[in-house]
């Protein structure tokens, strides 16, 4: 860590862009800019007030290299809590090399992934998990997965953790101070109040801990495979999804696609439709490694559609029997939806014997559906909103997310319920003081407050460079 | 022109980084931000001062969208003239487009591409040969046709059109006042001040005018074909020129590149590498179509440079020197490079017998070069650019790139022309006004006095959005 490092970055998007931003952070950053910077004004940038924005512009001796806007921000009144420049350059590429090259020509250091965030981290303007929520909330693509990054940028659970951490750490001191005084056997520590501090401390870490499997598939969309033959209708139903939600998907770019998965937001929930055609043909040879392939990506599914065509039912209804059997048989733990597809060319008899069928199959929802008509695309939608536990997002609710910060709750959990047991027990003093100092490193471990450089460059390198 | 909008668009490069800015202008600019912006601070935006950044959540009723730095622009003093906003937010696709859907929703317009730079030329801070000159910028790729550009955005011929353009305005009104007093046969406007300024503004005309062969080559890069058999070392000697530019060429995002021609910086200047390898095997059937579509390429070039193997040479000497002849005989006007490649293969005899054949061609330059071993690449590059007059650069001289405003240099010096042939045959004031009238016109036309819609409409079309 150089902190006393001037670094530079571009900060925008790579690429021509009508302007783009480059960032300077360090103690010299304002000294650095002000060198290659002319004012229209004539004042020198040194002179001026933190938060104003000046015109003038970057040069090189003669050679003006471009009109810029620049930002100031002085002494800790920034991101990184450095004194820091911004200059909002016209957005060519041309220009934004010269002027970053110029940048490291006169003291500059080139920024590394997430360097800013880090600084930011590393001068207390945030705590680790809130600079972990940055880069999630730079690579959300819904409203679901924005709203948790969003929250856990802005305090989220750390305030909670730090809180409880506190809490714990004056016990600790409290319980460490018996010792010097053990011949006396004194408590300073009052065990009931003691008792109380780690009931609760259980509680939040039990809810925090049953939180990520919502947060998780929150953040990483919900996994949902479609089984069926080829053309039973699948891209037939994703466009028909895809078109309720255009407003929500098609203006983001980015948007993950490839040829087996389909990425779409459903009442502003990421859903992964992964693709398994193939099953129906070789549900027979069910050793075959095809449908191995098909059967592991069903197992890393939540949610199950089995899709056929309505009109071929009649005919093979006990192939039918056997497949939904298989997969109960294989995942019951999956939510198992049955689409009917096409049921918009069946008589009404037809559909009423279909449905008396479907409603029998236990253990799994049935939709009558016509993905060219756009019949029960609604009814599907909602289902498979409804399979995710939106509650926590509704009550804003804190959910974690972060696996790392999971393993470091189980971690503590597993600390703080050795303290109970020592409680219980009647553990002495210095022994319950070592489990207790246990879970606080694990307490620190997702504020930052416990941390190497090894952690912080794991973190950091997953971050864009310009953050 | 609905000058009453406030609009807004992404002024930064589409796609995910780590900041992004938003820019809105007009009168509601402010209150519009200002309505979904809560400072930290708790202060109303609207009692900030212009030309300040103020941090805080951008936010939709409860929900927060993000956590931005506004900065703003009040009165007249921003880039459109305009009171101005801009966002600065986190740079995942998906908040940009929750931020931009929301001004949306509250009272913006999206901007059309150049929208604000049109407001820019319309408010009166840049005349239309410097709002043309912001695209320019932006394009630009190397520092030849960035400086350039940029010394048309801060002023560049501007100034001077617009003040021989006031001068002549003045001669026309007084010879105009003559007019009405016609019986009493004065003379308002001195005729040897005026043809003073008809021979300064016809100077002016002509060196602007042949600026532009200068000028249009270092905005567009020079195009030099290559011609020789495939395999002939070509792709070996683009890779060596760009290997020794690379620090200029490969940071550069988005230079073109497709499988026909190549453009590569040298010296700052970009050269655009035509592919028209074929030309050796169909050189005895001249009329073939593959040589017509060659010879159509060759005829856009400046330089030619027809490239052999040196080992080849020996036994295919008559075929070389006709070759050389049709090319010669075709384009008498091309500057000719004879390049012999791999010289380091050859024996000191045979190099010294190469030299004394190649010495002898007439009009034309040779570089005995070894592609792969980089011998002679130096040369070649400096030979290519001295074919550039970049004297002009050197010397800040104004340079016309446009060729809109070149058709108006034109047809201006056409007038001028013609109101200088009224003068050496005596005509009388009210014919000679009228030619005036038409030299103003194209004056006018270059720095924007004098417009149309359907020409804003066209030179802005060619803006990107944000700008």
């Amino acid at each position: 860590m150089h902190i006393q490092d001037t670094i530079t970055a571009l900060a925008t998007a790579s690429g021509a862009g009508a302007i783009a931003i480059i960032r300077i952070s360090g103690e010299r950053s304002l000294e650095i800019v002000n060198a290659i910077f002319k004012a229209k004004s004539g004042k020198s940038l040194i002179d001026q007030k933190s938060h104003t924005l000046h015109l003038g512009t970057i040069h090189e001796n003669q050679r003006i290299i471009d009109e810029v806007l620049v930002s100031i921000f002085k002494g800790t009144k920034s991101y990184t809590g450095e004194p820091t420049v911004e200059i909002s350059c016209h957005g060519s590429s041309y220009i934004q090399q010269e002027i970053l090259q110029l940048l490291l020509r006169k003291g500059c250091r080139a920024a590394k992934a997430g360097e800013f965030t880090l600084r930011a981290f590393i001068n207390g303007k945030m705590d680790l998990s809130q600079a972990e929520a940055v880069a999630d909330l730079i690579a959300s693509d819904n409203a679901g997965s924005h709203q948790i990054a969003m929250q856990q940028m802005r305090g989220g659970f750390s305030a909670e953790i730090a809180n409880l951490r506190q809490e714990l750490l004056d016990f600790a001191s409290l319980i460490e101070l018996e010792l010097d005084f053990a011949e006396e056997d004194v408590e300073f520590a009052n065990r009931e109040q003691f008792q109380q501090l780690i009931t609760k401390i259980t509680r939040v870490l039990k809810r925090l801990i049953d939180s990520f499997a919502t947060g998780n598939v929150i953040k990483n969309g919900i996994p949902v495979a479609i089984v069926g033959e080829p053309n039973v209708g699948k891209s037939t139903l994703l466009n028909a999804i895809l078109n309720e939600e255009r407003a929500i998907v098609s203006d983001i770019a980015g948007t993950t696609r490839d040829t087996i998965e389909d990425e779409i937001a459903i009442g502003g929930i990421g859903f992964r439709f992964i693709d398994t055609a193939g099953i129906r043909e070789t549900v027979d040879v069910i050793e075959g490694l095809g449908i191995k392939k098909t059967f592991e990506k069903i197992s890393q599914a939540q949610v199950v559609i089995y899709m056929f065509d309505a009109l071929k039912f009649q005919v093979s209804n006990s192939k039918f029997q056997v497949e939904i059997e298989t997969i109960k048989n294989k995942y019951p733990q999956k939510n198992l939806v049955i689409v009917a597809n096409k049921v918009d060319q069946l008589s009404e008899k037809e559909m009423q014997l279909l449905k008396n069928t479907l409603s029998k199959v236990e253990g799994s929802f049935y939709i009558m559906l016509s993905a060219k008509m756009g019949l029960g695309v609604d009814e599907l939608q909602q289902l498979l909103f409804n399979f995710v536990n939106t509650g926590a997002l509704r009550n804003n609710e804190t959910l974690v997310t972060n696996s790392r910060h999971y393993d470091a709750l189980l971690k503590a959990l597993e600390e703080i319920e050795k303290v109970q047991e020592g409680i219980n027990s009647g553990l002495t003093g210095d022994l319950l003081a070592i489990d207790i100092r246990e879970a606080l490193y694990h307490f620190g471990e997702i504020t930052g407050q416990v941390t190497n450089d090894e952690l912080l460059g794991n973190i950091f390198a997953n971050f864009c460079i310009g953050k």
